[in-house]
Parts: C-alpha cells; structure tokens; sequence
C-alpha cells in the first residue's frame, strides 16, 4: 500500500434550507461532526476551518448562493484511496443533516430512524432532483491571479464571492471564462481581487470545473458589478436567460464570505459549550 | 480605594444596520476589539463570549430584534467605579463603528476624521432619535426560573429569545409581566424554557428593566407563540397596538441566539487569521 | 441577592465499582460532564481538574479507597446558596452514573429510563446502606502542616494519601487525631508530607470532618506505615478492630493519587476525540 | 539526501511492573519525556498520544498484557534513516525507566549513575531474557476490517483490546489467523469491531507481524469470548497449551485500552502542574 | 479563617547581573518556575505575565535600571496571610538563581549545596548591601493619569518606562513629586503617556512609595527628557547630585519595557520546549 | 502542479540597527507578522517559531551578531514554486521595517509612503551596498555531528552560536573548514556541541554555503575559544586578518541563542495583548 503526498484544499458548501434548521445543524456541526471529524482526519489535516456565510445579497439566489457556511480542509494526503478506506469510528450524520442542507427533500418523511450515513456517502447523497452535494479539492494555493495581486489586510476587509461552475459544454465554458468573464472582471472597479483554479476530478468525482473567487467592497459593491454583467452576450450553452447563465444551486453553487473563519476547528475547539 | 467583590453577567446586542457592514464589523471585532479588550479587562473577566445573532425571523422586527451578536461578558467586580477609571490604553473604536452598529446615524456624513470613542463613551452614544445602546448587567445566574428546569443537552439544541424591555410604567410592567406574560408563556406548549432577572441600574445606567429568556424548539414555533399573544388584552401603558406594545428597538430590544456561543474569547482567541 | 467572595476547594471522591464501568464511567465523564459543566461554572471556578486514582494497594479496601478519580474545583463563591440556583442548563447525569459509582446498588434493575438526574441531587443521592457521596469543600491552601515543609518537587514524585474521616464522635475523634494520629505518622520515617484542614459542613452539608493528606514514596512505604499503626491503641469509639478504627467507605472514604492532573479540564480539555 | 513521505502510525506497549513505580512513570512521561519528545519530533509528527491501560482482567495475563499506557504517534515520515539521525538534544532516559517498564530485571541492582540511554538504545534494549520492547509501525488506517464497520460514538463506550502477535511460523500463523481466529472472532457475538494491520518490519526491526485490534462491551464480554477460543483446536506451531498457543508478553503483547486518549500531547500538554 | 477580595496587580523587576547567567536564568524561569508558580497560584492568579527588559539606553544606569525582565502578576487575594501560608509544594528557587538576579553577591563563593530558598524567603533575601528585591503591589488599574488618556495601540508601539522609588523622606518625596517631577514630564513633548499608583506597604513589605510609568517614542526620546530633567532644582533630601537624586538600584529601581508580553504564561506556556 | 514533499527548515538573523526600533520591531512582528503568516502557509509549515538574540558578547561584532532574533521555519515543502505563487494576501511590509532590520539604509530618507513590500521582495531586498537579508533552508536535522552526541536537558542550558558562512571559494573555504575549524573546535574543551550542515542554494537563492551550530557554557567560554582561534594560520583566501577571516555580517552572519523559542507561533500565539 502506498500513501501518496498530495497537499490539497477542499471547500464545501453548506446549505441551510429552513431557518428552522439553522441552529440545529450548528448543534451538530460543532457538538458532533467536528469531534468525529477531528478523531478520524487529524493526524493528516492540517487546517480544518468552518467560515459563516454571509446572507444572500439581493439577487443573490440566481447564482445557487448557499446559506450555512464553507468547509474548508487542507489535505496531505488523498483520503480517498482504498489504502485510507478503514476507520475505526464513523462519523455521525443522522439523515436529517442532510436534509437540513438540501441533500435530501424536506418533505416531513420520517427517516429519523434510519441508519446513520457516513460522510463519504454523504457527499455523494445528491440525488438527480436534489442539488448536488458541493465538495471540490483545488491545489493548496490559487492558480491564476487576475487581479488584485499585493492586497494586503491593511487594505480593508472583504467580501470575497467565492463559487463553483460546471459548464454544460466544459471546453466552450472555459473559453467563454477566459475570453468574456475574466476580462469583464477584471475591468469592474468594484473587483479588488480575483483568483481562480481548476477543480481536481480524480478525487471524489467533483463534477465542478472550476472555483472562482471575487473580492468586492460589500454586496452593494457585488450587485453593481454582477448587474453590469448583463451586458455580457449570452452565450451559445446558455442555460438560463441572465448572467450567469447556469442552473442556480446546480451549475453554479457558491456563497459569500468573510475573510476570517468562524472557527479554525484544529486549534480552537473546546467542546461543545453553552450558554448559562 | 476599594475593589468589591462583585460577580456579574452583562449582555450587549449588536445591530448591524446594513449588510454592506456586516463583515466590517466583524473584522473591527475580531482583528481589534477581542485584543483591545482582553488587554484591557484580561484580569477581572472571567468569560467574553460573543453569539452570532440568528437571522430575524418574519414578524422579528417589531421586537426590537438586533442582527449582529450578542456580547457577553462575566465581572469579578464594576468596572464602572471610579478606581477602574484609568486605563492603559483605550479601546479603539472608530466612528464608523457606531454607525455600522446603529448607533449614529446611517447618513453618509464623513466621520472618518473624528477622533477615536473609548468603550464607555460608545456604551453611552446612543443619542435621543437613536436607538439606545443596550448594555444590561445582570446576576449571574437567572433569578427567576418559570418554565423548563432540568432541560440538558440532550433535549434538544435550543432556539433562544433573549430581550430586554423597559417598560413605560415600571410598577405597572412589572404587574403586567407577573400577570399577564408569565402564565402566557408559561401555558404555551411552543415554550420549552422561560427565565429572567432584574436588570442592575447602578452599573452603567442601563435603563431597560429586565432580560427575559425564552427557548422554543425553532422560529416556526416561536412564530406560533407570539402569534397567540395577539389575544393578550392590550394594557393601558401601551405604546402600541400589538403585542409586545412596546416601541421596537426602544422599549423592547433582543435577538434569537443558538446555545453555543461563536467565540469564547478568552479561551479560543488565536488572533485574526484569513482565509488563503 | 447577595454573591459573596468565599474561595474554596473541593475534593470528590469518584469510585468505580466494577471493571465492566470503568471506560463507560470514563466516556460520560469526559464526553458529556466536562463540557456541561465547564458550560455551567465556568464563569465561578477557576480550576477544575481530575486526577486518577493509583491502584487500590494491597491493605488498601479498609480505608475506604476508591477507585476512580479525584475530581477537584476551586470555587469562588458558594455555588449552593439560593442565588445560584437557578441553571440554564441542567448537567447530564443518568442513573446508571450513580450505579458505576457505587452511589445506588449494582442490582441490575433497568433504570435506563429514569429521568435525569441533577448535580445537585446526585451529590446528595447516597442512601442510608449505600456509601455516601462525598463532595468535600475545604479552604484553597491548607490549613495545617505537620511534617515536610519545603518539599520541593525536586525531592521526587509522590505517592499521595487522600482522606476524609467522619469520627463517630467529633471531639473525641479530633483529640484521638491530634494526640494519637498526628504524633504517629510526623513520627513514621515513611511520612514525607502531613498536612491536613477541617471540612466546611455548611456548603454541600457534608459530613465528613476533615481531610487529610499524607506522602510516601510509594505503596510499599505506605504499608509499611499503616501496619505499623496497628500498634495504636484502639479508641473508645472505634468502630472496627484495626486501624483506623472507622467504618471502610462509610467514616473514612480516599483514595491514592500522584502530583499530575490527568486532566486541568478548563486549560487542557479540548472535546472528545477518539482512537483512531 | 532524500526524506521520504512516508506516513505512518505507531503504537508502543508500556508496561509498570510494580505499583511502587506508576506515579514516577508517570512523571519521567509527563515532566519529562513528553517536553523531550515535542522538542525533537514536533515539526513531522502530526499526533502524539498517550491512552491509559485499564486494568488486566481476570485471565488477561496469558495475553501478555500490559500496565501503564499505548503510546501512539503517526509520523509524516521515517525517522529511522541516516538523514534523521542527528538530533540537537538526546531524550532524558535514565535506566531506572527501563527497569520501572519491565525492560530491565527488578533486581535492585543500583544503575542510577548509568549513562543516559537515548530513545532509539532503549527502543532496542529488550535482551535475550527480558521481554521486548514493543514499538509497532503500522499504516495510518488500518488495513483490514473484519467486522462492525459503520460503528459511531452513539452506539456506546468500547474496551478496546488491542495486541501485537508474533508468530512462531509466519506462513503458519497468518494461515491460521485468516482461518481460525477471524471467522471465530467475526461469530462471536461478543465482538463488536475487528481489524488489523500488518507490521512494518523496516522500520525499527519490530518482529511481531500482526497489530489487531477487538472491541467489547467490557472485560466481561471480553472473557466471555477469549473462554469460548479454549474450544479452537490447538495448531502445531503452539508454544502453550491454551488460546492464544503464544508466549505471554513475548510473543503475544497487548492492552486494554479506552476510545479515549489520556492526553493528546501536542494540544493538551501544558507543562507538568501538579495539586496544591 | 478568612479570605478578603483583595484584587492587586504586583510587578517584580528581574535583574541579570552578567550576561554569563542571562540563558541560565530563563531555563530556571521557564522550565521551573513558571511551571512551580502556576501549580502553586493558578487558582488565584488571573494573569501572569513575563515582559522581556529592553536593553539599558545609554544614561539608564543611573535611575537602577534592571536588565532582565519584569514579572507581574494580577492577584484576587492577598496571598501572604496566614491561612495561605501552607503548600504542598515549595517552589524551586536554587541560591544561584539569588546571584544571577543579583540579590546576592556574585563571588563564585559555592553555594551549590544550600538548601533551596522558598519564595517568599526570595523575596525577602536583599541583605543591607545588596539591591533591595523589588515585589510592589499596587491596585489593578492606575490610580493616578497625567498624561495620555485615550491612547490607543493605533497611535504606535510605546517605550515604556516603569520604575519604582523610595524617598528618603516620603512626605517631602510626594510634595516633590507633585510640584516638580508630574508638572515637568507632563510638559515634556517626549512624554506620551504618565500614570503613577502608591505601592501597598501591608503586603509583602515592600518599602518602596509608587510605581511610575512614563511612554517615550524611544530610548532617544527618554534621553532628551531625562536629560532636560538637570535643570530641575536639587531637592533637601537628594541622596545623588543629578536627577533622579535617588540611590540607583536602591531607592530608584526600574525598567524599560515594550507594551507586549514575552510570555503570558496561564495562556501560553506549554512546557520547556528546546529548539532542535 | 506538482507539489513534492520536500521538508526543511530555515533560518532568518533578523538584525536590530538602532534600539530606538527594538520595540517596533516588536510591535510589526508580532501584531502583524505572525498572524500575516500563519495566514499564509499555516496548512503547510509544521513549526514557526522565535528566537531572541541573546546581547552582542565582547568581541561578538567581527562575527556578523544580529541583534533581534532568529526566525524559525519547518516547511512540508518548498513555497518559492511556481504552482505556491499566488496569494489570497500579501504579507505586511511597510519598508520602515526593512530599515530597522538593517536592510536598507537607515538614512532618514521618508519612504513611509512606499508600496507595501512583499515578503518574498524583502527576502531578495539586501542591496549591493547593504548586508544580505539571511535567509537559510538546510535539512530538517543536521546532517553532521561533531562533537556532544548524546547532550540532555539536564547535562545545563546552553549558549548556542549559530552562524552561516559564504567562503569566498567556496572549495577552498570547505576544506578549511574540516581541516583546520572542525579539528581546533572539537578540541577547545569550551565547546559542549558542535553540528553543522549544507545550505540548500536552489529554494531562495542563498548564498551562504554552511550553516553551524557550537554551544557553549556561555558567552565567557566562548570567548576564551574564539580568541584562542587567533592562532590558526590566515588562509589564502581570508577577507580579514583575523578569525574568522570573513567579512563580517556579509561572509559571515549570525546569532547567539537560548535553547527556548520566545514564541512558539503556531501552538503559542494569542493575538497581540498589552500590558495594562
């Protein structure tokens, strides 16, 4: 057996598709899934980090903007190859997780009493009608720098965009990035930064091409930008009728950040504390 | 000089009055005001814990529901009195802080050339027009437990309705509380926990009355709960027509919290670190 | 309502009663207690640790040694006057707790669906035929020392005696353990340490009468002591035939414990992770 | 030179010959050894473990079981080879170490001016008639799972028997081991997780084959099956007439082990603090 | 037995009287005393601290500058009363740490064998001819603030310069240092920020009347203002003929510090751990 | 892209010119720098870690002795690659701090309106005429042991001169160097350890070529051992008359060290907390 070094990242979307979920999926976020997550990949994680996503802009919806928070991992390894198949625990995820993120309907079925799903199935839960689970492994730093090079923290906090795309027709999609959005991007004074990398196939089957990230002022910023997109000719793959011209929540999935992480899980968790 | 024992917990809700703040005011609160403030009060706190407001829920806004956190500190002793008057360093807090905040006016004036606030100068900012700012001190254990004792952990993660209301009329609020609110809440099935304490005057001149806490299993069913209190006789102190009759964000300010809180200051704080 | 400043230790004796509850004991404990009581007290207590009880050495059974942990707090206020009692949360303590503690009879009767029990009730919970919890506050430092001022840990690791007496007769107990005891085991080459204070009965209502702490350099040393005590006359009120004359886990209840911490929970707890 | 990824965990058995010699283990590991190891291997190893023995049940002795506690570490890579081989400051390891874990005779032989022993000399100290110093390198996962994959936390504490086999015939034994041990194992209804990994011989020259590891509800489970193995027919290769046919702590060494890991050096260690 | 609130910050000015001993002294703070002191006090402790001494500026050497670091500490009792007086453990304080300090003489006279010093007797161990050991308690916030209020971390890193004295003759010592030393310095433009407290006599003894605390730019700065300082008029009971017409290192003792901590040890210490 | 497990460690001399900058110095490096870099390479740097320089020795000049500390990286590989380029951020650096560490000139000349630097552009910042920014990557253990195998914590802390040397012939300067340093060093009974190893030149471009380490009881030995160096022969390719025969902080630069990090970043940072 051989265990490969191949440091990525990986980001998962968390959706929250009820509010009447939302303190229920941090319960289980942060009492059970970031122990068990820690017990199973600590020893070859190197940063495990969860990132609150910040409300949906207006207009906001039609870019498949999810609403729970970011995922973040750094691998050293790939976990998915048999050699790494056998874990002593499984890590707890009652079905009604997955309905709480819209992998699963929430269609008031009972499925309380069905058997736990592990993580790895999971994220391969996304059935054809539901919108897919979202977790792409991209190199540990960003492939290519478009603009915004040099940006320090003293320049002011950000609102970074940060999304997946899966091009109906991938080798027109990628011409159509680099040859209309990137340089439309690129010309907003609204963008202060944006970088981008291709998305790793090989490692859980990601159907994503490409993570994308932008860094505006704030959603006012964003809108003003993204609304001038219209502009852009629609493209012959065109799915929809507006930019960006991909199937909300299916061909293109993201959410809006902070820079800082609500939790950076590896050096601040202490258990599961409540309030008095 | 004289240092009294005086162990006490104050809460403080955060507005943010406009989305294109929010991660401003996250960034002043995590990159500057947890270090101003642990440097500042490190040794006579014993807990500061901020909790990530939940979003308003529909019907939310005529409760004075704030949307950024709730701050909590735990005091050995006032840091009001005039032996705690003199500070190393002070707290820096621009204007645009408050303004962020909601505690000065969202008008665009430029203030960015105004000198920095201290902590208790902000704590005291909220003009007439303005909303107040809220900066309760109370016991630090509740001091009236209504409904719900016993309830651990394992009875499920809690939707919390924290607020704090000043009645117009004190004596007759408190009558109308005791009478009225109490066995309201207490007989609605939706509630699953109701406690509340006095509000101490003597610390910073809060003029709210009393913190109130109710847990109910979501919005949905908080929504049922408040729904039903319509019924409730509108008493003659009442500043407005429904249910809570009390002028929102001025007479009855809170938020919805999860039991966990986002950071426990004192022991997770490891500084402000961004994402890659 | 009145807080007073009123710092205290406390020592808990936990037994295990058979082998088959040792891991269980160990799970709830550092699964569920630590953080539901760290959720509770954090704010009041400023250190909160558990050390592991040595094995039970030969001799050990008529001293009453338990077989668990010592659990220890320094408080700093009184956490059971009428103040304080009123909790958010009550901490998770199911009946079979009591069980594996030796705190209700080991009969096998399902009492699995038992409500929950409190702290508080459980620490009250020992029966007239079961032996008694013991929950002993006492003053932070100690309030005598009869032999081994100065040691230095320098001087090599300690193999720590830990007791409570409860005299069948208080003021003919303590004369026998100033006249007698004391002038004993100051005497005993063995004995590298001594020191010992009376325990406050208005806290928790404990019954016991005073702690005691002896140091040996190992087992074999301690042996080597108390045997030799059996040339101690037998006092009026002895309640047995040998040395110490007390009623084994009923009127002397303690326990044997090295220098470390297994666990300073509030600095070191970090939730529960699993072998892989 | 070259350093090789090569991710790997490791797990070492040690045991406490005698009572009067656990609490200085205790603090040669604690005060001494743990701030030596984190000095000298912390930038390539990713955990580092210690998992308290529990007690030896009733028949656990012809297992070859062992007292005091699993270390476990998982390294990024190998640090046997010659490019690893200087190192600023050699681990403190004075002989009565080895004699207080069985490595050396308990002959009263007065070895306290003996050189140091470095880490790698007492890895390698077990003579001709002491029993072997027992550090396993293994894969990070295990390699395989006979039974109880999918188990989580919620399906309850697990004993954890945990033990190295070296077989006197390595054809013979693995033989064996597929065809009788595991299928019995597998059926027992008493076992509740099975697996096992091979040993890697490269690493330090370990030459026991087989890591494995059974989980049971508790000692008494465990008993149950071990007795029930009495009725597995004798192999050729025996070296003792009963289950397991292996010499006791020679070629069968084991430890009963908890989910949980007494300390997790590298988060929780904060220095050696000892009780009041 | 009683125990008062007494909440008091002290700070202990460390000298190294050869560089010879400066790496010798940090291993005995470091991987002794802080360990020794945080099993001793970290119930009552609130913050303890190390902040490293700046190099002595040019000119330094006449107001008894220190060259090694200050130790504070924030107390919530005072810890030499009587019912504090007993500990299990004494904290390792060998003779030669006296010399290195400079509390006694630095005459190679071999003391190596001498019983280990307590604290307190540390504390107490400046003979007649040597330096006084300098332990001043003041209150936890400034009494007194001349200068600077409403500084901020944002108006630059500080040059602060702390330093205790006695006057020979303390009513005439104040009326000197209200008239002439606060009107001057606050005239001072070097001078950035200027606060004083009186020193507790009734803690440890401490002979020394105020601690001050002056903030330059830098050590340039301080020299034009301690040098502009020459035209102050000599006072009656001036024990040296130029300011500050106090005995250096006896009746003005005192430090240069940045505004960070070296190490604040109940947050940060996790062991002696050597580079490799 | 490619990443290749690559582990080595580096060493910055970061050089104080002026004690006016110490504390700035100070401030920039732990306010801004390391939480700028652990933003940074946190997922792929195993430890980051400070050294203070201990006080230039008499005699210490001609070596090249930086002032300030020394900066301590072990990396998982190597980020000066293509595919490690692009940056979310860019690391804070004004250029006043390049002036303070001696890089540019300290000339008075305004640059605080001057771009950012990056970290990676300070790195190759040392001009023609100003002394080379000291950035070393060497194998992660040293690759030759000279003299002191075997050394223990308790065998006394240690006074470490680390230094790296560019020979101005670089065969020449090697054969020297274990022909005539190693023999005169291992012998001089000052020198407790002596170690050494290459320096990589194709991660950032260094040009030093060895990096060694001798420690010694303290700067009093070192000294009788350097000048007794004063009697080996001038080699033909010496830069100055005396030993060491390099241009000092040019062919020769370096550092006396403690054995303790000052700050452990990555376990032991806690954002940047001022004294109150």
């Amino acid at each position: 057996m051989a265990f490969e070094f191949r440091p990525m990242r990986s980001v998962i979307f968390v959706d929250c598709v009820r509010e009447e979920y939302r303190h229920r999926l941090l319960h289980w976020l942060y009492a059970m899934h970031v122990p068990d997550s820690i017990s199973k990949f600590g020893p070859y994680v190197t940063k495990y980090a969860f990132y609150n996503a910040l409300p949906v802009p207006p207009g906001g919806e039609r870019f498949g903007t999810r609403r729970m928070q970011m995922t973040e991992h750094y691998w050293l390894l790939n976990e998915m190859t048999p050699e790494m198949s056998v874990n002593a625990f499984t890590e707890r995820m009652p079905v009604e997780v997955l309905r709480w993120q819209g992998m699963i309907p929430d269609d008031g079925v009972d499925l309380s009493h069905e058997a736990n799903m592990d993580g790895d199935t999971h994220r391969a839960s996304g059935g054809g009608d539901m919108p897919p689970f979202v977790f792409a492994h991209v190199p540990i730093n960003w492939e290519e720098d478009f603009k915004g090079a040099g940006r320090t923290l003293d320049d002011g906090p950000n609102y970074r965009w940060q999304f997946v795309v899966e091009w109906p027709d991938e080798a027109a999609g990628e011409k159509w990035f680099r040859e209309q959005l990137v340089p439309f991007f690129r010309a907003r004074p609204e963008v202060n930064r944006f970088v981008t990398s291709k998305i790793y196939h090989d490692v859980v089957g990601c159907k994503f091409h490409r993570l994308v990230e932008l860094w505006f002022d704030g959603p006012e910023e964003w809108k003003t930008a993204v609304d001038a997109a219209d502009a852009l000719p629609k493209p012959a793959w065109a799915q929809t009728e507006r930019f960006p011209f991909l199937k909300s929540n299916f061909n293109i999935v993201g959410m809006f950040l902070p820079d800082m992480a609500a939790s950076d899980n590896l050096t601040q968790y202490r258990g599961y504390i409540t309030m008095r």
